[in-house]
């Protein structure tokens, strides 16, 4: 079998080039059976009425970079025809080229419209474990300074337990606990013991500030502060400890329930995950979100994006732009008698991608059970890939995903 | 003169504490001759009409860190009531806390107001070699398509000669540049060759597209488009060779003069410096913006920060938050007998950072010979430091910088 479909592969290169036609109405097919068995053996096109139909994508690929020849009413088409003709699909070039790509490394790429609709569960969710959280009671007030978006408490046994055994805040300076006796909460942190009843005293005014005002005041600030929070206290109550990602560069750095600042009572002292915050309604250019995924990866730690608060109304059919098969043991994955694993979509760097647009090509790929690849096409032809794996946090409302950089 | 100066610093260390006094209009100032003494040997406050004056974030630091007192109408005043007195000073604890983290590392920050207001020459630039460039004329037209923000061009021998020698857009695909016959241009550089006089067509449209309709259109899809291309001509004007920095986290990557994608004629085939722009109109979260710089480092290339199109009359004094002073071969620098070496400016990692404010800032400190260090505050109270050195880059009407992570 291997043998023949090598054969197959050798013979599509080396000798007949496949011939293609463009219909009345700009539709593809192969112009004869010989055409049509060469494509099929190497599963391109959609066989329907004793036709086999190209997607536009297939056939730019196929006369680019396999030399098929492309004719309408007689007449030769070139690849800058074929893309004029089809330049009314969005992002023509962007996904032609991660199709492209993905054929260059020898593996099948095909479309959502060629695969039965179901569940083909080839995307595994990794369990995250879940801690009971309970807040400590504090009797002090946290003196809000509003320009530096920081509270401070003068330290007494309540406040070090508040910093030694749930590290909220910063007691002294960073790796010096005991360099001052005051504790520090940066705004997220504020926010979340004033939503769970932590009394705050503007400094400015020496008014108390409710939850809601306090809030009201930091989105002036940063804009995306009730995403962070949702994401923050999300965490928080399943018992795990999240501090800034500066370092990082990301929203936090995230370490296992039972974490602690000072030494002899922490388990686990380094983080290792980090997450990400993208707000719904946040359109972040491609080259900004891979930035971010980017410097994780430099300091080996597993990126984590959160795309907090949807709701169930708010997600619509997620878009694909191809369905992947990878490789397996012997050979590669085959249309034939293989299930796809992926479900990819392709951007170009300089295309904007919206945080609900994601959220909803994300839940479409859980439907399918297949990962979503998130394919960028940069300037110069070069594609990345980073493959997202959906986590399973119990008692969370919101979906999280470990974003990694992919070889496919 | 060594061993006396350790005496007077273990005396302010081990024995006796500095007293301070707060006025009726809240200045701060040294109580006795004994604590103005002490607080002069370490470079504390400036003296006038024979008080010694202290910056309030000196106040703030000696009385939380160097356990000083602090009194005000005889009564004792703790960190906290300080914070508040001074909490209508722009940013008073990233300052504090940066001004702390510089004392903590022994050595001397100071203020502005306290030095001469000279050139110290301490900030020697950074020379980079020029080239002449010349755009070779071509027949050609380039196909532009929007959504995709690319253009093609059909191959020949002068559209080779572009690619080869020039390193304008892809022929083929990256690293295999013989893949097929089309050489790809991204948006800035279909952008520059229009400006330069090359011929685009709309491939919708068929319409010719004049530079300024081409970048009327792109603007409406990248709002950066014109700061973009303001570094990218004027480094290609030197005969630098700038392709997108995707990979690196940033908006360019750079080449010396003379390098070439094809490998037997390029002198210099790794870039080793990456271009990143940040608009003047910009306002960016100072997260962001480290974000950049440390991809940058991740992956060993010299960061170069360009604001381009900063015009003179845009200029304005840049706010400078300390001045420091940094080691020598042997001991620290001191105000006394030696001239500042850095302009520092604090923030927190949740402000933002406008494109103009830090322009002035960074023409301030070259104005005053001193090295621009960018000083950031985590949530933790943590503090980054990015020195700014300044590219002298002959025939350039932008100024650039080189950034370094550093640790003083």
């Amino acid at each position: 079998m291997t043998h023949e479909r090598d054969r197959n592969e050798r013979k599509f290169y080396y000798s007949e080039k496949p011939r293609l036609l463009l219909s009345e109405n700009n539709r593809v097919f192969a112009l004869d059976d010989n055409s049509k068995k060469i494509l099929k053996d190497s599963f391109f096109g959609e066989e329907r009425e004793n036709k086999l139909e190209l997607n536009p994508i297939e056939a730019l690929y196929l006369v680019n970079i396999r030399k098929a020849s492309c004719s309408k009413d007689s007449k030769q088409l070139e690849f800058l025809d074929l893309i004029k003709i089809f330049s009314n699909e969005r992002r023509i070039f962007a996904r032609y080229n991660v199709y492209r790509d993905w054929r260059d490394r020898g593996i099948i790429a095909s479309f959502i419209d060629r695969i039965e609709e179901k569940n083909f569960d080839r995307s595994p969710s990794i369990s995250y474990p879940s801690k009971h959280f309970e807040l400590p009671k504090l009797d002090k007030e946290l003196v809000y300074i509003e320009e530096d978006m920081i509270s401070l408490i003068k330290a007494d046994e309540n406040v070090e337990k508040l910093f030694e055994d749930f590290w909220f805040g910063q007691l002294g300076v960073y790796k010096q606990h005991t360099r001052d006796k005051f504790l520090k909460l940066d705004f997220i942190e504020t926010l979340f013991l004033a939503k769970h009843g932590y009394r705050v005293r503007s400094i400015k005014t020496g008014k108390e500030l409710s939850f809601e005002e306090l809030l009201r005041k930091i989105k002036k600030q940063q804009k995306n502060a009730e995403a962070l929070l949702d994401v923050y206290e999300d965490w928080r109550l399943r018992g795990y400890i999240i501090k800034t990602g500066f370092k990082f560069g990301t929203h936090f750095r995230l370490y296992f329930p039972g974490a602690s600042p000072i030494k002899e009572k922490s388990q686990w002292i380094h983080s290792k995950h980090v997450v990400h915050v993208f707000p719904k309604e946040a359109k972040m250019i491609m080259s900004e979100w891979a930035r971010a995924v980017r410097v994780a990866h430099s300091v080996r730690k597993t990126f984590i994006m959160a795309i907090p608060g949807m709701k169930e109304e708010e997600y619509e059919k997620g878009e694909i732009d191809f369905i992947g098969y990878h490789r397996k043991r012997i050979g590669i994955e085959r249309p034939s008698e293989d299930f796809p694993k992926f479900a990819i979509i392709a951007f170009t760097e300089d295309e904007k991608l919206g945080g609900k647009e994601l959220a909803c090509a994300l839940r479409r790929a859980d439907e399918l059970g297949l990962r979503l690849i998130i394919a960028i096409s940069d300037r110069e032809t070069s594609v990345t890939y980073y493959v997202a794996k959906r986590i399973n946090l119990p008692g969370s409302k919101n979906t999280y995903y470990e974003i990694e950089w992919e070889q496919p």
